[in-house]
């Protein structure tokens, strides 16, 4: 069997652990990430949890000898064959840092190659490779969190685009007056249906005199799907609303790209079937033309573990 | 120099011609479609049109040694590795037609590759070759004419997607609760963009009142643009709006594919830079993030000839 170790880097926390080829994931470990502490800390940190986990498989079996690589997830905008991070909204000040080479450096006599690529493209290669999108060529995903990310796989490789900038679904346009996006653009998916814009728009309805359960302060799309399943009829309103954009927005893409299966996870995905997902396909079939519309839409099934084990697929 | 045929297949015209590898074309020869006579007697007249050109440059020279394939372009959807016309809107009761087959049987003993593709991938390969997209990896195409016609080209092949239907990118949606598309859907580019779009668009102003030198009836695109030319108020509002919807598309498209550029042609791309395309690139630059926004937007080159190009582009 070959291994290989998967580092997903958050603002928070790094995540690590090792992959098996068969899927499984071992040796976790999670460390803070100390985002304050500044890019050379931080490379140290991710090389001792590399040194780690190393050390742990060398002290169970001879399995180290089959480890082929180590991959790296971070968010912002990754020059993936270059390792460098161009920007990154969690790492505020890094610019154009050269994590591989600071990590490699730490890393001393370790000779395993080591890649990085965003976070997202890595959790849609855990998804290809051991989740939703096994068997299939060509796929797209969708995270709905904070932001809405994305990724788009062609003949079952992650594709970067021009200039590393492809599969930034959260920022098809499905509202062209709408909603004010993080990005500075209008309308946006991510403007309604990333965190911010779910509780914006709910909190909008209730402000409006919309009747509900629901209280205007700090509310988080968690407390919207559980008012939702209770029966709450803006919260229902708000994810029925939701699935619509992402259904348009999915509609677009499917005419550009014909994937054959679009996987959405994140947080809010977790809002399931019934509150979210028939409301996303409804729309999309409604939409779409024929062939293309024969694309299927389904659940992430990595959930959390998606980031090691799409860092850990980099080193294949 | 290597030469191939290229046939541009439509429902009035079958337009053939001799690409030489430097680009230059010659032998250019027009005969009726006649669609009503159905797939096999226009097979017959497709043959009869390549033995044409064979036999011309025959007695010109011996260059007929160096004709390396035949490429046909068709609109509608078309099935390019199998040759088959799954539906094409010009020709009505035609489904899943093996066009190739039947060209090949009537060409007899002339022993040449033959290829088919859909009628937009062409324009965008003879563009990608020998046009606006020539030194450009990842380009898309939009083809603004009775209806919006896009192709996507990644690493310098066009991408057909997982079931030959990538590319549409005029049912890109820009204004999802906007104008009935033909396609069923609302919103799409072509809605907006297309002739039809641009017409009624037109004419809704008209009625609403709006001061105009231009009459409702037998309106056309071209009338509206000299009208625009003229200095025609509405006219000049009527084409700074499509620019922007078309803007708005390429926001979209820029976000999920990241291409280096984006090449406009078809009848109403002649509307040119003050009329069109600078709306198209102020609405663009506006709303596309940083990086994808370095994107060029470009007319395509090859106007009437794109077709007859690209379809020989395809014997490379």
């Amino acid at each position: 069997m070959k291994y290989s170790i998967g580092i997903d880097l958050g603002g928070t926390d790094i995540k690590a652990g090792l992959l098996c080829e068969d899927g499984s994931l071992s040796c976790r470990l999670v460390v803070s990430t100390k985002v304050d502490e500044g890019v050379k800390p931080i490379s140290t940190r991710i090389a001792q949890t590399i040194r780690k986990i190393i050390n742990a498989t060398e002290s169970e079996s001879s399995r180290n000898k089959k480890i082929i690589g180590i991959g790296i997830g971070a968010p912002g905008l990754i020059i993936a064959n270059s390792g460098i991070i161009h920007f990154s909204p969690n790492f505020p000040g890094w610019t154009d840092i050269p994590l591989l080479d600071y990590v490699l450096t730490e890393l001393g006599d370790i000779n395993l190659p080591l890649y990085i690529d965003n976070d997202v493209n890595v959790m849609v290669l855990g998804e290809l490779h051991h989740g939703a999108g096994v068997g299939y060529e060509n796929v797209i995903a969708l995270t709905l969190g904070t932001g809405v990310g994305g990724g788009v796989v062609i003949d079952r490789q992650v594709y970067h685009g021009s200039w590393n900038t492809a599969g930034e679904l959260g920022h098809t346009i499905v509202q062209p007056k709408g909603r004010k996006c993080g990005c500075g653009n209008r309308g946006c998916l991510e403007a309604y249906a990333g965190a911010k814009g779910i509780v914006e728009r709910t909190q909008q309805r209730i402000a409006e005199g919309k009747n509900t359960s629901l209280n205007t302060d700090d509310l988080t799309p968690k407390q919207i799907a559980d008012a939702a399943n209770d029966g709450d009829e803006l919260a229902v309103e708000i994810f029925s609303e939701t699935g619509r954009y992402i259904g348009i927005a999915l509609t677009s893409i499917a005419h550009i790209l014909n994937p054959q299966i679009a996987i959405i996870g994140g947080g809010i995905a977790a809002a399931g079937e019934s509150l979210l997902f028939q409301h996303i396909r409804k729309e999309f079939k409604q939409r779409t033309m024929d062939i293309p519309s024969d694309m299927e839409i389904v659940p992430a099934k990595l959930g959390n573990q998606a980031g090691i084990v799409g860092a850990a697929m980099l080193a294949y």
